[in-house]
């Protein structure tokens, strides 16, 4: 059996991971950055297939990682995580700095920066692992934390994107306790309030609480099946 | 330039990675555990070449996550992080169960644990990258949080072992400021307290401080050049 609990106590922080240059670059929010050796410091990131940046990555062979602080908005999520660089410039409006490569840095709502180049790319399926060397790395605010998984999920009441490679597809793993339990969808952005996957139920929820992606009141929200 | 506080800004969990039979089995600590596909669940954790557990990794193919609580003990971290199972059978006076595959799954001071089939080995340098196909998890105790890395350095003052990938050898790093800092060394066990990549200098620590790893007072430790 596969308990998806258990799924949850993996701890992972949250990351901007940007590739291009400067006439164009994309972005999105991983939380899956690891160190893998430290002699070279050498640095692992997970991208879906199907996700724009990892297009950036293959072609320009370097990346970015921004660590996002725990302040982080709402904002940024729904700008680099919920929404794809198809559409828009997610570079525009925000504010980046260069790298040695010319590989764009994200900065707003981050703790400390990294540069890598590309040396390996590992095929698991339905993502990308790219390994990469160490160029750069420099801590810009140590007044903050980082942000965990962890505390995006319980206090920011954030969830995966259907692209992480830690998205639970619920209705094909086997849960211990469902009854009762509740889905409600933001009918602006469509943010899914999943009770089964968080500490409260939505009633329960403040009245002041609103749609960590997109800032929508609680009264947007519909209950689905 | 490469600024190590950047490097302890991302973060990570701290797991026993085990792997063996019912007759013979290994185990060591990990923070490289994480979740790489959702569909099928797929996870990477990384190992050293150097470690005992690799080759029971590499011939069992076969491994097992234990995610340990935040509540665990110093002695685990004696036992499984910082002693080779080379001279002794970890597995001996350890709460332990036996997967589907036989493989060892350590039960002692853990919240839940995963079993993982190898399906892909990526040499990364130093270490291996081994990506496992999840056959069962399972939350063991949800009353308890999991231990996270940064929680490991911050509130019970540990540090990462040699093999780690995230072994930080500060004598090959740039450090922003270090004029005046220390280090100290548990003459019993070797644990290093190194006072710039902790909060506070050696001389402030409380004096019921003990050595994380062993044990030992705070008189037992040396200042070493």
């Amino acid at each position: 059996m596969i308990d998806i609990q258990a799924l949850y106590k993996i701890s992972y922080g949250l990351y901007i991971v940007s590739s291009g240059d400067r006439s164009r670059g994309n972005g999105f929010i991983s939380n899956t950055v690891f160190q893998v050796t430290a002699e070279p410091p050498r640095f692992a990131v997970c991208c879906s297939k199907d996700n724009y940046t990892a297009e950036f990555i293959i072609r320009y062979q370097v990346f970015s990682v921004s660590v996002l602080a725990q302040s982080a908005s709402t904002e940024i999520f729904g700008k680099f995580g919920y929404r794809s660089g198809r559409s828009f410039d997610k570079m525009a409006g925000t504010s980046v700095k260069y790298g040695k490569t010319g590989v764009p840095i994200v900065l707003d709502e981050s703790i400390a920066y990294f540069e890598c180049k590309v040396i390996q790319t590992l095929d698991v399926g339905t993502h990308l692992l790219f390994i990469g060397e160490l160029l750069e790395a420099e801590s810009t605010d140590d007044s903050k934390e980082p942000l965990t998984y962890s505390y995006y999920r319980q206090v920011k009441k954030g969830v995966a994107p259907k692209n992480a490679p830690t998205y639970i597809d619920k209705s094909k793993l086997e849960v211990k306790s469902g009854s009762g339990l509740k889905k409600f969808k933001c009918a602006v952005c469509g943010y899914i309030y999943d009770e089964s996957a968080e500490p409260v139920r939505f009633a329960d929820l403040a009245d002041d609480w609103v749609c960590p992606v997109c800032g929508s009141e609680k009264s947007e929200f519909i209950e689905i099946p």
